[in-house]
């Protein structure tokens, strides 16, 4: 059989991008990784015929197939490569809660977190009332806390994280991140 | 083992909470089928505490743990009864695409959907708009169409479905359904 052909279409500062890729260098998966340049008119030629209903990356593309939805190529990519590196949990009320909590994510928290960088005054601080009410169901307290003071688990679950060579490897420049928000808010006429 | 003990929580006039019934269906599996109140302050005692994050039905409940979301609850379903009707391909690249429509559904064609049912004026033909598009995407056509007379493969796997003992028992008694956005409607001050 030849080699697999593996292609991920992301944009190094999305979410959504780092998380097929976290999978493949968990599963050490050979793959080409091409950025998307996603600001103004530069989508790629491949972009849109391999995710023409989204338009969107992540794009997961194997030997010539795609697969779009992140969370939907992180399923895949556990099931075509299940000898290594077991992303879910093989126990199927164990799976579901995996799944609840990543459709909770998706859910619950991108559009807060999101609002931060493009809105300003009472709609800022509501996303930021918002954000805060979803870490603490994440923290699983109910108590108000600050996110590194206060939210140890979470913090901790992150720490652990970046001790993984495929998430440290994988996560943006944080100095180039910080800057990303300026950027869309100077571009919005926020700032 | 004693036998399972399957309790679902629904509201049978809800798109989500007919999923994991025509699953179990599928399934033959025996479970006890509980209509929710959604309408007022009837939820039961049963649903806050099984669904504490979204307190939404439909909630499965298996030997005591509740499983919620109900393409999650389907995938729970197809994963802990596997002997009978696979009800996702068992192709990864299959499977990966059913969940990508299933998704799709999810995230595109509801609102419209429901805002059909609760706004009026320019609201209304945006959200008929809006739906219309999503159907076509579905049917794979591009061109003008009305559901029954241009939506021939969706009208086809609509036929399809009814004529398995699953869906026909569950789907809710369709006068019923058709009195419910009028309901909404009068409740909402919209006729």
């Amino acid at each position: 059989m030849a080699e697999d052909e593996v292609i991920l279409l992301g944009f190094s500062a999305s979410v959504f991008g780092i998380r097929p890729r976290i999978a493949l260098e968990e599963k050490e998966v050979k793959y080409e990784y091409r950025e998307e340049l996603l600001v103004g008119n530069n989508k790629s030629p491949l972009l849109l015929p391999m995710n023409p209903i989204h338009k969107k990356i992540p794009v997961l593309i194997h030997n010539g197939k795609p697969i779009c939805e992140s969370l939907i190529e992180v399923e895949y990519i556990d099931e075509m490569w299940k000898d290594k590196a077991l992303l879910l949990p093989s126990d199927p009320y164990e799976r579901a809660q995996a799944r609840f909590w990543a459709d909770y994510i998706d859910k619950k928290l991108y559009d807060p977190a999101k609002k931060i960088h493009i809105t300003k005054g009472d709609e800022l601080e509501a996303a930021k009332r918002d954000l805060i009410e979803v870490l603490k169901m994440l923290e699983g307290t109910y108590f108000n806390f600050s996110i590194e003071a206060e939210g140890p688990k979470i913090v901790g679950w992150g720490n652990r994280c970046m001790q993984r060579d495929s998430v440290a490897k994988t996560l943006p420049d944080q100095r180039k991140i910080l800057e990303l928000p300026k950027l869309i808010r100077q571009r919005l006429g926020i700032e």
